[in-house]
């Protein structure tokens, strides 16, 4: 269980070091960040992703940018981290994570500010790595009440990646899985590769070769026919976005994929930490979905696999309403229907 | 409606010219084969590929060697046939057009062989070409009867390409979507690309776009979503090989795709000869499934997108079971529940 030499980012004096994730596993590369734009172009590219991941990303940004900022002016200070706010906002769409560690950042500014700059500057970076640190812990104690989903010899089936990369460390679906296996269940998992930006055959096949966890990747379209004549005893997926409701927004091909779980019979768990529950949004309907380029979809690595000038359409999610899904793992236990009241006590 | 445009393959006197599937939609080349290996090959690599065609290359791969024959002595001309027929029977196991392509050569040299191996030569080549005329024909009216199903204004989604390249010309459930449009039904296409070899974004989109019909193209785990949000009124899909039981084999994903329809109270249909059909064979279960090199998955174009050495499961198809299908569009009507009366009336 190697997940520690994982790190998607990484706090440094003189800069942010971001894994580019774009490059992997065929070069292991980190960009360096040395202002916020860096950042904010990180994650839009998606050289950073996953819903925790780019909420610690945008917490470390804002962080860095304020230290290097030169005023001493207070007005002029809280300004600026306003305006990187609604950068870092404009990134990504779906994920909440993202809007909660902003927050989160503008929350901690303003109440250092009686204090002066400088403790503003102070306290963001403190809270900036708390907020990385914190998510590994609430990772670790998802997978600690989520394993008990897994039973002792299971495949498990799971899509994009919700691991160490997506995460401040650790993960969420995979994260339930590292604690399955730590656990001593015999775990095995089908990876489903998850186009158009393969997530699944490029990140999560890559950490669970690191791990030495047993695992086979298949393209999407297989992932039926695998749980009919392979079976799969569960299959745990991350989330971007839980409306209020309990409806789940996550990677493209999540909603097929519980469909096809419940026409065979096989549990649908969401691993996610509290900071993705939205509480402002009643149900999945009224969550944005990111519509990303379509030459995502037309070409990969930079070769055109269809013609040119054709219509595409590239939601970055899809949303799974809770009828669906079996349970909500969460740091502070397992949610389960009826999924308003549940998650109402959470808070 | 230009689909006469597109040959994937045709009859010269000293070769036979095969569209190098492979290499669409960046490069349109033949491939000139000028024996049984260079025919038996291309249908491994799938360079030529879909059920219907694969059985027109493996009739026109035998007469054309036969005609190459240079023995006079009958019994050696028969042998080289068996032997030639065992090697493209090894070739795919999957599709039986292929198996019933070479049984009815071998059975047409038989008859021809009292009048001498000059009368089988010639058989053979006018046996290749009806075969190839037939499917055509066969294709146009299976779409005549299939676009019954198709209304006014339709979102169709379809997978895999079962147009011009995958048949002796037309299409199957293309073909049905040619023959909507061409009864002046305004129809729009939503084509699933098909990992792992992206038939329907490579094949389908350059058929389409070459026709003129409007579609838009998605990763194949989009179909749920694009079911839900977008809304389809029919799915249709081909076959490869169709049980007595009406259950049937098709491109890897066609099952999923069975489910998401069924979901979303979406009809889905499959389009295919009654060649496609195996009355030898009870049930889906004993369809032989071909499972292909899992380098299709883990690299697209020569790049690798996963770690080195891991396991890949790839099976190239999978099987609707008929309790999944509204109905099977032949070009002798559509064959309805219950199937295996219906399949029975059919010859």
């Amino acid at each position: 269980m190697q997940d520690s030499t994982i790190q998607a980012i990484a706090w440094h004096d003189d800069h942010i070091a971001i894994l580019d994730q774009t490059r992997l596993p065929g070069k292991e590369e980190y960009l360096i960040c040395k202002d916020l734009e860096a950042v904010a172009g990180a994650i839009e590219r998606l050289s950073i992703r996953g819903a925790p991941a780019i909420g610690v990303a945008a917490a470390m940004g804002m962080a860095f940018a304020c230290l290097q900022d030169e005023t001493s002016d207070s007005d002029a200070v809280m300004a600026h981290l306003e305006h990187n706010a609604e950068r870092l906002l404009a990134t990504r769409p779906t994920a909440v994570n993202l809007r909660w560690a902003v927050e989160r950042m503008m929350e901690t500014a303003r109440g250092a500010l009686p204090e002066g700059v400088q403790a503003v500057k102070e306290r963001l970076k403190a809270e900036a790595l708390a907020i990385h640190e914190d998510d590994v812990t609430v990772n670790r104690n998802m997978g600690a009440c989520g394993q008990e989903i897994v039973p002792e010899t299971a495949t498990v089936i799971t899509i994009c990646n919700t691991g160490s990369l997506a995460t401040g460390g650790y993960g969420t679906a995979l994260g339930v899985i590292r604690s399955a296996v730590a656990a001593g269940k015999k775990v095995f998992v089908a990876a489903c590769e998850t186009r158009p930006l393969l997530q699944g055959a490029r990140l999560t096949a890559w950490e669970l070769q690191k791990d030495g966890i047993p695992f086979e990747l298949i393209t999407d379209n297989m992932a039926g026919n695998y749980m009919k004549r392979k079976g799969a005893d569960v299959v745990i997926a991350g989330a971007d976005r839980i409306a209020a409701n309990g409806d789940a927004a996550n990677k493209i091909g999540t909603y097929s994929l519980a469909i096809l779980a419940k026409e065979h019979g096989i549990p649908f768990y969401i691993a996610a930490p509290t900071s993705t529950i939205d509480m402002s949004v009643a149900s999945g309907d009224d969550i944005p979905i990111e519509e990303r380029n379509g030459n995502e979809i037309t070409c990969i690595r930079g070769q055109h696999i269809a013609p040119r000038e054709i219509k595409v359409w590239n939601p970055a999610f899809d949303v799974v309403p809770s009828a669906y899904i079996a349970g909500i793992i969460t740091e502070k236990g397992i949610v389960r229907a009826p999924y308003r009241e549940s998650i109402e006590k959470l808070f």
